[in-house]
């Protein structure tokens, strides 16, 4: 078999883009060659030759050259308009935004079917670790029971800070910043919405149905206080930042959550900028892939690993999308969590199918029950999920602790 | 897209072969459907109408009805004649046995290009885990440093009761026996051949270079001791069965061992009949795939898999057979062992490098060095290779035992 040549033009180089030329640099077997590389700032110094630059876009978008655009920018409506017009133009495009395919997946889908050039983005999903490629080929919708693990290396960093040295949520962000596993503006990541746009693209190639973002319920890591973390460690247990999505008949149970996570969940181990997903399916049970989630040159393989199959003409299918019944999304569908707030009890507990402990400390309650998905976005405060085997344990304890006060259910 | 209908005839109806069948029975939407069933025995009674069978292959194999092959049975060589001659009669074929895959690859390679049928096998190695798969699409094989990990759940099996209950290997086995875990002749499982088959079929997926299972050197576990589960349980080491490949510059290094396995390495918490596999690779770094790796369901999950491929038409393309260099088996490369041996003293000190400690206790010897792999055949008696990082500590430990005499050296 053939390999076709690949001549790039590369948007964006920035960390993953520089990592990415340096990877390119030393694999010479791929006959993959950067023909320009556009960038926006004009002033920034560069740690190669300003001759492989161009501030102009279509010095890559109309160059008969280029046959394949790799987009790593930061912008995602910028990156949306780069990836559209490359595919327009015939150029096959590798993308690591995630945030741009989540939320452009059906157009971005029906860009590729017109125009019949790959589009890959192995990279916008825990990096290196092939869970976009083995769901898309391996893993058949009809059997695929649920997805969960840990896709955002950023706000592992600084859950495994705050789990192992005891420091508090700002500190654990200014270090995460220090060691560049955070940006300067973190939202997207401490919030949740990365892993949401994450948890969209892997919904989609799991069981082929496109979830907009938004749709998606998720509380980020930002609220969480150290008095959280002295309940899990009193339980042995860690709290994760929690992707998790599954299929039950033709609903699909999306969500994001922190979560405690006790030892005998894969997602206790992952530590720092890791990530860890476990596939569940029938007959083949629990299926674990886990590996660095962040980082320049894991990045950087991804982007690798989804050239070197464009040499072999190499497209997602989506084949997911056209076969099997059409789900629909579950907003009712109840979890347990740990609920930290200050105000009105009782109008949070109307929010409650059933209140399992609520205790008072310092003028803040601590509530565990059971709430529908659709209500959790009415939260203010921390939510940490609590999974079914700790639950009975966790409120037990609340309501014997010394230290907190019962609250007048 | 669109699927090929596939009509299954069927070799085998044990374990995996009644496992396929139930799991085809609950994915109608594959629409794969089960023509006719070829088994050996006359006189056993079956869990599904005798209608389904035959005792002829040819009803099989020269059945214009039948579009795939599924070999499921235990004798590799009526296997191999099978696999070749639905491929002769155009028909696509999966199979599980690696036994007959590992010693007959390059044929069957061959066959494959000459007929141009799909011919799929992930459920050889680790059963439904996507090794195979990863391997062939996902790493470029310039990338890939190493394979290493537990691909053999009847030996995991014993090794984790050996470890955790103090079971000596007759009383382990027997309880894996019926648990149905090991075969009532385990001579491949414990031998460590079932696990060499397995990484011959990996190394030929990871870099393309095909090694004759009996090239690759191999210990197993079945004459481990009480003994020396308890030097491990010392060092808070665990006992696994390491199948291990790496390559370096155009040489490969293979072996299959024992390991004193710690705590930093995924093995350490891998028990039971699951699988573990760690790839490392240059830029991704660690990925790290775990599961089932054994069980009726587990196995036919993979076959199913490779059913479905099979009906979007996929095959394995070999592509690194094409591309690259030429790699050569090096078996001058030195591993560290632990070595528990009676007899010549000096004959067997002469087979190592670099002898790290040597101790006697009741007549036996155990020695800690590092032999080159091409000697590990002459050593008769157990050996469990000895990570670098635990090398110093435990020679150390052996030489200040007090229940252990060291030796003249």
């Amino acid at each position: 078999m053939t390999r076709k040549k690949l001549r790039i033009g590369l948007f964006g180089f920035g960390v993953v883009g520089q990592g990415l030329y340096e990877v390119l640099e030393k694999t010479p077997a791929l006959h993959a060659q950067i023909v320009k590389i556009c960038v926006k700032d004009r002033i920034k110094e560069r740690t190669i030759a300003a001759s492989h630059f161009t501030f102009h876009q279509h010095e890559l978008l109309y160059n008969d050259v280029i046959n394949v655009i790799v987009e790593l920018i930061d912008d995602a409506e910028a990156a949306y308009h780069i990836v559209k017009t490359a595919m327009e133009n015939g150029k096959a495009v590798v993308s690591a935004n995630k945030k741009m395919i989540a939320e452009h997946l059906d157009e971005l889908i029906a860009l590729q079917q017109k125009y019949q050039v790959p589009f890959l983005y192995e990279a916008a999903v825990c990096a290196g670790i092939p869970v976009i490629r083995n769901l898309e080929e391996y893993y058949d919708n009809e059997l695929i029971h649920s997805i969960s693990g840990i896709v955002n290396g950023s706000t592992n960093y600084i859950l495994t800070k705050m789990s192992e040295t005891g420091t508090d949520y700002q500190e654990a962000l200014r270090e995460a910043q220090a060691a560049g596993y955070a940006e300067s503006d973190p939202w997207l990541d401490v919030s949740g919405r990365d892993a949401v746009n994450k948890l969209s693209i892997l919904v989609a190639h799991a069981w082929g149905r496109w979830i907009h973002p938004d749709a998606i319920v998720s509380k980020g890591i930002d609220e969480l206080a150290t008095s959280d973390f002295e309940i899990a460690s009193v339980h042995d247990l860690k709290i994760r930042l929690k992707t998790f999505a599954s299929r039950k008949d033709n609903r699909l149970i999306t969500y994001v959550l922190p979560a405690f996570t006790s030892s005998n969940d894969p997602a206790y181990r992952v530590n720092g900028v890791f990530n860890g997903v476990e596939i569940e399916s029938s007959f083949a049970d629990k299926h674990y892939f886990s590996g660095k989630g962040a980082g320049a040159y894991p990045t950087a393989s991804a982007v690798l690993s989804d050239i070197s199959a464009i040499s072999y003409d190499y497209k997602y299918e989506y084949k997911k999308r056209e076969s099997g019944q059409k789900l629909n999304l579950d907003l009712v569908f109840s979890v347990n969590v740990y609920f930290r707030f200050t105000g009105n009890v009782h109008k949070v507990k109307t929010y409650f199918d059933e209140v399992k402990a609520l205790v008072e400390r310092e003028g803040e309650y601590i509530l565990i029950g059971s709430i529908p998905l659709s209500k959790i976005p009415y939260l203010n405060g921390p939510v940490i999920a609590v999974p079914d085997e700790i639950l009975d344990e966790l409120a037990a304890s609340l309501n014997l602790s010394e230290t907190l006060m019962p609250a007048e259910v």
